[in-house]
């Protein structure tokens, strides 16, 4: 058996920073399906491995974690790559992996969902998205202008946490032809040995 | 001079976590106001202090921190309270940071802006934020059904960050009578030594 077993889809564009996180540190590790789209996260059995009902979740020797970046973070550390070299570069990482929670994936995540998934049309509720995510996608292209990662010159689990939704970009119908710096740093994630896809790392959903 | 001086304005909910963290933990530190509804948080003055022109930002003599969730975890770090008391429960109150910024502040916020401040009526964005605010309300409640606080029997940054916007809901035109976990943690909140409402913490805009 695995060393870590994440409980997934590979629609999620949360669980692909965890699994993203584990093949990029060559960790023993095998995907375990949720069948998100037909409510298996909201069953007795997965509710008692989180009771948010979140998905993923990363069954370890040390316990049970989910939140992705509590996952992150816990893997960074045991697995001892990925994360700040000094105290100031981790409040980085740690202050960019609130960014995304915050201001990054919550906003791009909805998007992609309504304009995917939901197929909801351009509703309000889509274009305040969109606005958002714009808003957002601008403060980090303006960051990554003089940087090759968000904390400097080295990946972190801050690009794993950042890039999550990024590779799903055609989904939300997001054009990075206005963010050069965000394509540039993209293109040098993919080049990181264990890169690979969201749809070609974890297994996909009929519906998608 | 105080040890900490905090730039914030009292209608943040996102400054008032730090303020709060500050006055619960009997630090030495004053406010100092920024002007953000006659922008001033995007000058070049206040750009150099953090680049994204977010609120608050912490001056310390390690430096100046910025990000809510950063401040805090940094604060229970240096200052020793409020913070996990083992391994499990420092997983849980990261968790909740998280959380907070996911999914429990990024709407509340936008939600009580866009009503009290913004007065857009109820658009369909407004009734957008307010489903989601209701569902993360209802996530609190039910988490809140066994506990004292979030992380069980006592008070750690957690609760500090996730009641920051809880003080304005009369603003946001939430009501809690649907709740009776979270009012009754609110109170509980209300009763720690040095507690105040954020608007008796730090300076108003003359616009509230």
């Amino acid at each position: 058996m695995a060393r870590y077993k994440l409980h997934c889809f590979a629609e999620s564009g949360n669980a692909y920073k965890a699994a993203l996180m584990l093949n990029l540190s060559s960790a023993d590790w095998q995907p375990v399906w949720v069948d998100f789209f037909n409510q298996a996260h909201k069953s007795d059995e997965y509710l008692q491995l989180n009771s948010l009902g979140e998905v993923p979740v990363l069954e370890t020797e040390d316990g049970n974690f989910s939140q992705s970046g509590v996952i992150l973070d816990h893997l960074a550390d045991r697995l001892d790559c990925f994360k700040g070299k000094n105290e100031v570069d981790k409040r980085e990482v740690l202050r960019w992996l609130f960014f995304d929670n915050h201001k990054f994936t919550s906003y791009l995540a909805t998007l992609r969902f309504m304009r995917h998934f939901g197929k909801t049309g351009e509703t309000e509720v889509v274009k305040f998205l969109h606005g958002r995510v714009t808003g957002s996608f601008s403060t980090v292209e303006n960051h990554l202008q003089e940087r090759d990662f968000i904390v400097g010159s080295y990946p972190t689990i801050a690009d794993i946490s950042m890039c999550g939704y990024l590779f799903f970009l055609d989904e939300a119908q997001i054009d990075l032809a206005s963010y050069p710096a965000i394509a540039a740093w993209l293109e040098r994630i993919k080049t990181l040995p264990g890169w690979q896809h969201p749809y070609d790392l974890m297994p996909r959903s009929a519906v998608s």
